[in-house]
C-alpha cells in the first residue's frame, strides 16, 4: 500500500474555489491561500446566520492505546461516507502543530484513504494560524518583560509571572530557561518557560471566542502575573489586547479544505486536550453546520477528556447541541484494555476482549449521561475475526448503542458507508437530549468530583494542599464559576496511565489548579503534564525533505 | 494630511491577480493569499528564462540621520511615476519585520502616497515568509540541541554553539539566556541567544538562493557549532536541511503586491543590512527584471554599507548588473552632517550645507567607482529653499551626477516624474560600466582594506587580537575567499557614529570576525551589533488595534 503522503499527493484535488462554490459561497467571501486552501470571511458568518443548523456529529473515542484507533481516519472517512450517500457534509477539524510533525508522531491530517489535502500544507504552516498565535503570545511575553524593565508601573512580581512564551516546535532545551541575563540594558532577570504553541491559553482563547469582539475581551482578560501585594496582572493592564487582535485577525477566520474526495472540511484552531479543551475552534463547527447538513467534528483523546470537554467548555461557550456521538474503538485496542501487550493483539483472543470492553462500557454509558445517541465504529483490522466483531456488536447493543464496522483507511467513504447510514438513522430516530454535565454555579471542588465519579468512576477527588492554595486564590479572584478543565492522562479513566479498562477503587489527585482566565476555564492539574515534548532520538525531520521541484517526502 | 495607514486603507486597489495579468502572468503561476497578495510560482522562472532582463535601478541614499530620507518611500514614489510615464515597471523591496512594526520605528511600506499596499497585511504576517524563516531557524537548533541530549555522536560542544533561536519581536530579555535546566530529561544546559529573525543566517540564505537546490545546499551549509576537537559541525551533519528546504519552500517564491498607484511590486526577504547584506531577495530582483522593462529596487542603510552589499555580494552572487543608482537625499539630512542640531534643520542655513555635503560627495563619488551613472534624489521638504536646492544641484552636476527633486510623499508618482524622466535619460544615455569593487580571491584582510579606503575613506584597517584569531579559524576552514559583510554603524562613513559628513583619519577597528557559511559570506564586526532590539518604554503596539470589523488601526 502506498503512504499517506503518496495517496495524498497521487490525489487530484478541485481547486477549492469549486468546493466553496459547491457550499454556496460567493466569492468575495473567499481568501485563497494558494490554489487549495482558503480562509472565509467574517461577513459570511453574518449572510448565513438566519439559516437553521445542521446536524452535530462528534467523533471520539474509548481511552488511546499504542495500537492507534484511528478516529480522525474516522471523522474524515464517516464525513467522505456522507457525502456519498448524498448528504451535504463539512468537516470540522484541529489544526496540526509543526511540533510532532518534525518530532514522533508524524502529521495530522487523517490517514491512508481518508485524508484531508492538501496535507503538506495542512502539516507545514497551512495558512500561517500557529504562526499568528505564536506571534500575539510572545508579543504580549515581550510587553511584560518590557514593563517590568521600562519602570515597572504595575509592580509586577518577576517571580510571579504566569504567562510563557511559546514556539510551535518540540524543543525541550527551552523547557526551564533563566532569560533576561547579560547586564542593566539587557531585561530583567527570571526563570522562564518556553511552550509548544498549542499549549497556549493564546490557543484556547482563539478556539472559544465567537468573534473579533469576544476575542479581544477574552486576550485582555489573561492572567500573565502577580503583582508584589499579590493583586492580578492581566494583559489589558499592559495594553497589549489590541495588538494581538491585530495580529489575530485573519487567524480567527476558519479555513477551508477538502478531502481526498472532495468533501469539504473547515480545518482551524488546535488546542492541546489536556490543559485546554482539544476541539477545533467554534467558529469553525458553527459555520459548519450553516454550510452543511451535516458537520463530523472531533475531539481529542478518549470521551473522558475529549467529549467531556467538548460538552462542558465547547458546547456551553458555542450553545452547541450535538446530535450524534460516534465512539471509536478497535478490537485490537479493547484486548489492549483487556491485558494483552502490544505484540499480541493480531491473535484472536476473546476472553482479553471480555475483559477490555469494559472500557467501551464506560464511554458508552457516559455519552448517554450527556443524553446524546451513540453510534460505536469499530475500525476494522485484518486479524480482525468474526467471533470477537459478533461479540463487540452484541455488547454495542444491549447498551442501546449502534454498531457499525469501518474500513475508511483502506476504502475511503466506501468503507464508512454503514457507519453513515447507523448515523443518519440514529439521528432520524433517536432524539437527542443533549445538556451539559454539571452547573457552573457549583464549587470548582464540586465540578470536578462531579466529571471524576461520574465520568471517572473514581471514588472521589483529593486536592494537595498547593491545589489548595492555589484554588483559594483563584475562588479570590471570583473565578471559582467557571467551567473546569482537566488535565489528566489519556490512557486510563483513572489518573494512573497503566490502569486499563475500567479502574475501580481509586481516586483522582488534583495537584495543581491554575487559570484560563481569557479561555474561561478553571485547569485542573492531576499529574505533571509536559507543554513542551521534546524530539526523539531519530526525529521526523531526519527524513522530510523537498526536492528541486517542491515536492515534499518523508512526512507521515 | 492622513496618516499612512489612513491614506493606505482610503485607497482601491486592484484585485492581485488584474496586476499579475497586465505583467502577463498566466493564472496558473499566481498561488493567491487573500484577495491583495499572491507568491508566484517556481515555473514562472522558466517561462521567463529567455526573456531579456529589464533595466535595473538601484535605490540608495547618503548616511542615515534622524532627520529621516525617504530611502523606501522614494523607490516607490519612482516606481509609479515611471508607470506614469508609460514604463513597464516593478519593484522589488525587502518585506518589513514585525520586531520594528511593534517597537519604535513603525512599518516600512513606504510612507505618504507613495506606499505598498495591503499596508496593514505587509507589515503584519504577509505571506508567512517571517514565520517559515523563523520555523527553519528554529528547527535546527532544536535539532541540535536534540542531537546533545540523545548521546552527541558528532560530540558537539556546547560552549561552541553558533548558532541561534529566533524570533520575529523585539524582545531584550532573551538576548542573553541560558537553557536546557531542569535536569537530565530536559537538555543539556548551555548560554544561549536569541536574536531577531531578519538577522538570522536562514534569512540571508533565502535572499541569496537562486533556486530550491542552491537554498537546501546553502542551508546545509550553515555552520552550527565547533566540536570538542575544534572542527566544524554543519546544519547537513545535523540532517536538517531537506526539513529546513521543506519548511522554506514556498517563503522562496516571491510575493506580489501594488503600490497606491497600481503598479506591481515584489517583496520578498529582508535581511538586517549590518551582520548581512540588507536586500530584498536575488530571485525577485530577477523576476522583477524579467517581467519589467524596468525594476526598481533598494538597499538598506547608507549606499557605504547598503549599495557595496548590494553590488560586492547580491550583484555578484546573483549576475546582476545595475544600470542606474539613485542617490535619496535631503536638505535637512545634509544641514545636518554639516553640524546643525535636529531642531534647527528647518531654517535656511547654506554654510552648514556646504559642510554637510562632503558626505552626498563621497557617496557619489564612490557609486561611480562601480562604473554605475548616479542621479541625486532630493526629497523636498517645505521648509528647504530655493538657494539651498540650487546649491546642490550644481553641487552634483558638478561632480557629473543628475538631480531631481522629487515629492512623493504628498504627491505620489506625480511627484517623481523629474526623478523618472532623468533615470530614463541616464540609462539612455550613460552606460553602465558596473564592476564589483574587489575579487575574492584577495584576503579578508585585503579586502577590508578595500571597502575602508576606497569606500568609507579610513586610512587603514586594525584587526583586534580576538578578530585576528576568529579570522584565523575562517581561514582555516577554507572560507578566505568570500566576499565580505562588514557590519558597521550606518550613521557615518567611518565606524564611530558620531562622525558626520566626510570624516578624516580615522582608522576601522575589526573587533570580530564571523562566518556566514551558507549566506556565503564572512561577517565583519566593527562593534557591538544589536541583533536582537528591545521594545522602548511605549512601543507602538500600545497604540494597534483592531476594531470589531477587522480593521486595524495604529500601525505608522
Amino acid at each position: 500500500m502506498l503512504s499517506d503522503i503518496e495517496i495524498a499527493q497521487n490525489a487530484e484535488m478541485y481547486p477549492i474555489g469549486k468546493i466553496a462554490a459547491e457550499l454556496s459561497i460567493a466569492e468575495e467571501d473567499i481568501e485563497y491561500y494558494g490554489h487549495y486552501k482558503a480562509k472565509l470571511s467574517e461577513q459570511l458568518f453574518q449572510k448565513l446566520d438566519s439559516k437553521p443548523n445542521g446536524k452535530l456529529i462528534l467523533v471520539t473515542a474509548i481511552n488511546p492505546t499504542p495500537a492507534g484507533e484511528g478516529k480522525t481516519t474516522v471523522s474524515v472517512g464517516l464525513a467522505d461516507a456522507l457525502h456519498q450517500i448524498g448528504k451535504k457534509t463539512v468537516l470540522a477539524l484541529r489544526e496540526p502543530s509543526l511540533g510532532p510533525v518534525f518530532g514522533i508522531k508524524g502529521g495530522a491530517a487523517g490517514g491512508g484513504y481518508a485524508q484531508v489535502v492538501p496535507m503538506e500544507d495542512i502539516n507545514l504552516h497551512f495558512t500561517g494560524d500557529m504562526h499568528a498565535i505564536t506571534s500575539a503570545n510572545n508579543l504580549l511575553c515581550a510587553m511584560l518583560d518590557n514593563h517590568m524593565q521600562q519602570g515597572n508601573v504595575l509592580r509586577i512580581d518577576q517571580r510571579r509571572v504566569m504567562l510563557k512564551r511559546v514556539l510551535d516546535m518540540n524543543d525541550r532545551a527551552l523547557r526551564n530557561i533563566v532569560i533576561g541575563l547579560g547586564g542593566k540594558v539587557d531585561g530583567i532577570p527570571r526563570s522562564d518557560s518556553f511552550q509548544i504553541t498549542v499549549a497556549s491559553e493564546v490557543m484556547a482563547i482563539l478556539c472559544l471566542a465567537s468573534d473579533l469582539a469576544d476575542l479581544k475581551e477574552r486576550l485582555g482578560k489573561i492572567l500573565v502575573a502577580y503583582d508584589l501585594d499579590g493583586n492580578p496582572v492581566y494583559a489589558k493592564d499592559l495594553g497589549a489586547n489590541g495588538a494581538m487582535t491585530a495580529l489575530l485577525k485573519d487567524a480567527l477566520k476558519p479555513n477551508l479544505v477538502q478531502t481526498l474526495e472532495h468533501t469539504p472540511a473547515l480545518i482551524h484552531g488546535g488546542p492541546f486536550a489536556n490543559i485546554a479543551h482539544g476541539c477545533n475552534s467554534i467558529r469553525a463547527t458553527k459555520l459548519a453546520l450553516k454550510l452543511g447538513d451535516y458537520c463530523v467534528t472531533e475531539a481529542g483523546f478518549g470521551s473522558d477528556l475529549g467529549a467531556e470537554k467538548f460538552f462542558d467548555i465547547k458546547c456551553r461557550y458555542g450553545g452547541l447541541k450535538p446530535d450524534c456521538v460516534v465512539l471509536v474503538a478497535t478490537v485490537r485496542a479493547l484486548k489492549y484494555n483487556g491485558g494483552v501487550p502490544k505484540t499480541e493483539l493480531t491473535t484472536e483472543n476473546l476472553d482479553a476482549l471480555k475483559k477490555g470492553i469494559v472500557n467501551l462500557q464506560v464511554h458508552i454509558e457516559n455519552m448517554k449521561k450527556y443524553g446524546v445517541p451513540v453510534v460505536v465504529a469499530i475500525n476494522r483490522f485484518q486479524c480482525d475475526t468474526d467471533a470477537e466483531l459478533h461479540f463487540i456488536q452484541e455488547f454495542c447493543e444491549s447498551l442501546g448503542a449502534e454498531f457499525a464496522l469501518t474500513e475508511v483507511f483502506a476504502k475511503g467513504g466506501a468503507g464508512g458507508k454503514e457507519l453513515a447510514e447507523k448515523v443518519c438513522k440514529t439521528i432520524e430516530t433517536k432524539p437527542s437530549n443533549f445538556h451539559v454535565l454539571y452547573d457552573t454555579e457549583l464549587s470548582v471542588e464540586e465540578k470536578v468530583e462531579k466529571i471524576a465519579k461520574e465520568i471517572y468512576r473514581a471514588d472521589g477527588v483529593t486536592f494537595t494542599a498547593p491545589a489548595k492554595k492555589a484554588l483559594a486564590q483563584i475562588n479570590a479572584l471570583g473565578c471559582g464559576n467557571l467551567p473546569v478543565c482537566v488535565a489528566k492522562t489519556q490512557y486510563s479513566l483513572s489518573d494512573d496511565a497503566a490502569k486499563l479498562g475500567k479502574p475501580e477503587h481509586f481516586t483522582i489527585t488534583v495537584r495543581d489548579v491554575t487559570l484560563s482566565n481569557g479561555a474561561g476555564f478553571v485547569v485542573v492539574l492531576t499529574g505533571n503534564i509536559m507543554t513542551m515534548p521534546g524530539l526523539p532520538k531519530a526525529p521526523s525531520a531526519l527524513k522530510i525533505d523537498c526536492d528541486n521541484n517542491g515536492n515534499i517526502t518523508g512526512l507521515f
